[in-house]
């Protein structure tokens, strides 16, 4: 029965040694999340969890803000039915668990675990939709996908994970791409805002795009490695599944048609970014408005008359506007102030005998490391406006330190070079050509992350294909990706 | 491609005539549900899933009151630790999922689909939990599981459902115990106060308790037609997962020591508990606090000039207080009334030409099908009163539909009889032995629901066990169940 006492806080590998080792240190000693019994699952504890709560709500609010309802569909999905759209099972086929035996008994027909949910959930529309006035149908579901995967890192890559899909159906191609843009910009929106990461928005080369769509839109981050991270797809599926399935309604002119079809999802892979974007060596570094715990009050001395009582006061005073803790724990205060620290809470508050008489506490902000004395009058105030300017603060040095990371290439060897000297995303023309992709990757590992809108498109040195050196009408984003 | 048109209300069987039917027909067509293509599988569809919501923030709020934090575990556990705890494998082994291939290659050990969590969460506690300072370990996960049923009833029993599993592991047995009843408690106050449903509470006989489990506690809640609904249960499972799992921590003597443990679980039959509680042969009656729609606002000669401004006007007015909606569709009056009386909400508000000039609406209720004029000044403070008022009613209305089909038996013959003429709960003395249990469901098809607590006990005739007339300790609730 013996154990090790792992009651202290233990040394995270520096960033800059093994970014890899600093990232599994960190979220395993911050107890975001552990790995299973299960090889390539993994458990979110509930300091990862929280951070996820924080991140539906934000999204699920924009779901519902902009006419968008939840529901469920089953978790099993037969083999038939994601045989009927043939590159999407193409697509997915390979990477799928599939249950074979029920109740003691084999199945007549395998079930597949939802890898993604567009052919069950095309099978239901079919049956549901006849006609024009039920258009738009504006669904999404919150639930776990199970996608078997070789290699796997929580939060990044793992063969279950928990996210949120939409699938609308619309009666025009063009509202049918308004959908698809404007999820992307609810994603978009609550990544800047909420979890404080800068994305660069863009379309997919028609090699990266979802199994089965017609467009594939992706907002991409960087990560302090110079890895780019896919952070939220949003796909214009067209009729390519409502006419595999059949899907048909009797439009404005008593005809029956096919309605044009949108899927969209993020997941618990934004935790990963919010880690690997704002972290550092001393841990997690939270944005306020995730954080499960956005002020930690240390007591310092708190075994001395009053002091408790205050800090449990002060605590009070604040719970109705922030989501406060008090460590009371007999722990020291050096290795407190460590393990709220690691643990990324973004403002800690210290009180000991000295401060109560001065009515002040220490703040320490863990953005900057930067300590002030502050009045303990109208702390509310200072904590509130403090916490907004953290999250503008990290979201201002994200932009900066991917400003940084993006550069622009003219030909193959720039791009190696950059690859090699400043890692991050590299601006190059690109003619289209998919033999070109391909031969970019096979040579620098960079991937094509997206190709921007036009109103954020821009000609690199004289708008040839940095590759073949042909004409080319696009720039595009590549990096090497998780 | 042709289609039926069922842009109507469709008729929904009298509840006397056939209640599984009147229920089937009542969920689907309110579009609660629909059934998916995976037998025994259900769709939650929009206006379900909402229920769900509010139910799920209903519960979700009073735990973390109480101290509880959500997490997730995987999907999938490996056969060996599904075997760990022998009455737990014996209990669910029967009805599991087992997936035996991923990514294209079968696996070396199968994997069930959690039918409940214990055993990988035990796992995992096993390698989390080092002293007593980390107790107690308070969490929760809100999840879909899987239990392969022959004979399915949509939200009732089917082969995946929505749920939360609470499970907590404490110091003492004197803790497990009371956290056990605690979240009995909480589920007993949400099925109350927010679904409007009156529920037994008490223990479960030995035969009934979940599978591993110390002891089984319940909250049965009885429907329209007399049958029984277990509706919720809190498990203390003393040390038997611990032990069979090694859970172990060092104590306040610094001893090694198994902690005690509980489980407690709610799931998507809630919503079945609804449906077959407050509905009538006119469809759904939604409590106000889940529905999903509490007000609808009914344009009346909606092609009027001002009619559809002024609907529009108290929809907005009303829409910070409560969900409203406004069917400003071209069905006509009555069919609305009728499809939004099936769909159970709460309020309806009809407002015509010679309504504004008078500054009024009609108000119709749901519930009591009462139709009065109101002003529209103050409107949100009439509203909000009657949808308190509602609400309450629904409870009173379904405590004494309840009492009246509540009925005593002092032998065999007169529980034949009740269950017979007045189908529902019937109190009886039972001496403790299983066998008399057993006898009783095979001649009556009634089981044994639960053993309320000492405050709600009492003594039935001459205190003999009601099948063998030996002496009893305890009067138990007996009825058919779902």
């Amino acid at each position: 029965m013996g154990k090790k006492n792992n009651n202290k806080v233990k040394e995270i590998t520096p960033m800059a040694e093994d970014f890899a080792k600093w990232y599994t240190d960190v979220i395993s000693k911050t107890e975001l999340v552990d790995y299973s019994p299960v090889k390539g699952f993994m458990v979110i504890r509930p300091y990862g969890y929280a951070i996820w709560e924080h991140i539906q709500a934000a999204y699920d609010q924009r779901f519902k803000e902009t006419g968008h309802k939840n529901m469920y569909f089953p978790l099993l999905i037969p083999e038939s039915l994601l045989k009927k759209e043939a590159e999407h099972v193409e697509g997915f086929a390979p990477e799928v668990a599939w249950v074979t035996r029920g109740g003691n008994k084999e199945l007549a027909e395998p079930l597949c675990i939802r890898p993604t949910s567009e052919t069950i959930i095309c099978s239901m529309y079919a049956k549901w939709l006849n006609s024009y006035r039920q258009l738009p149908f504006l669904y999404n579901q919150w639930c776990s996908v199970v996608r078997w995967e070789k290699t796997t890192r929580p939060f990044l890559r793992t063969s279950e994970f928990l996210w949120q899909e939409g699938h609308t159906l619309h009666e025009t191609a063009e509202e049918a791409q308004e959908e698809t843009m404007k999820m992307l910009n609810i994603y978009r929106d609550v990544a800047e805002h909420i979890l404080a990461l800068p994305v660069i928005v863009g379309q997919k080369s028609p090699k990266e795009r979802f199994a089965g769509a017609a467009e594939t839109y992706t907002m991409e981050a960087l990560m302090h490695d110079g890895q780019a991270l896919q952070s939220g797809t949003s796909h214009n599926l067209g009729q390519h599944f409502t006419k595999a399935f059949d899907i048909t309604y009797l439009d404005r002119n008593n005809q029956q048609a096919y309605p044009y079809h949108t899927s969209w999802g993020v997941s618990t892979r934004l935790i990963g970014g919010i880690i690997m974007t704002h972290g550092d060596d001393n841990g997690l570094v939270l944005p306020p408005k995730v954080a499960p715990i956005q002020v930690v009050i240390l007591p310092i001395a708190q075994h001395k008359e009053g002091v408790l009582d205050r800090a449990y006061a002060l605590k009070k005073s604040l719970e109705e506007n922030v989501r406060v803790e008090l460590d009371d724990s007999d722990n020291s205060p050096g290795w407190k102030f460590n393990q709220w620290e690691m643990k990324g809470v973004p403002i800690r508050l210290e009180i000991g005998p000295r401060d109560i008489e001065n009515n002040q506490c220490i703040l320490a902000r863990r953005d900057t490391g930067e300590k002030v004395s502050v009045s303990l009058d109208h702390i509310n105030e200072t904590i509130k406006n403090l916490l907004d300017e953290i999250q503008v603060n990290l979201l201002n040095n994200a932009r900066k330190l991917r400003d940084e990371k993006t550069s622009t290439a003219t030909n193959l060897e720039e791009f190696k070079k950059n690859i090699k000297e400043n890692p991050g995303f590299i601006k190059a023309m690109w003619c289209g050509d998919q033999d070109c992709e391909d031969k970019i990757k096979e040579e620098t590992g960079a991937t094509l992350r997206c190709i921007p809108f036009e109103d954020e498109q821009e000609t690199i040195g004289d708008g040839t294909c940095v590759f073949c050196g042909k004409h080319a009408d696009k720039m595009a984003y590549f990096a090497r990706a998780y």
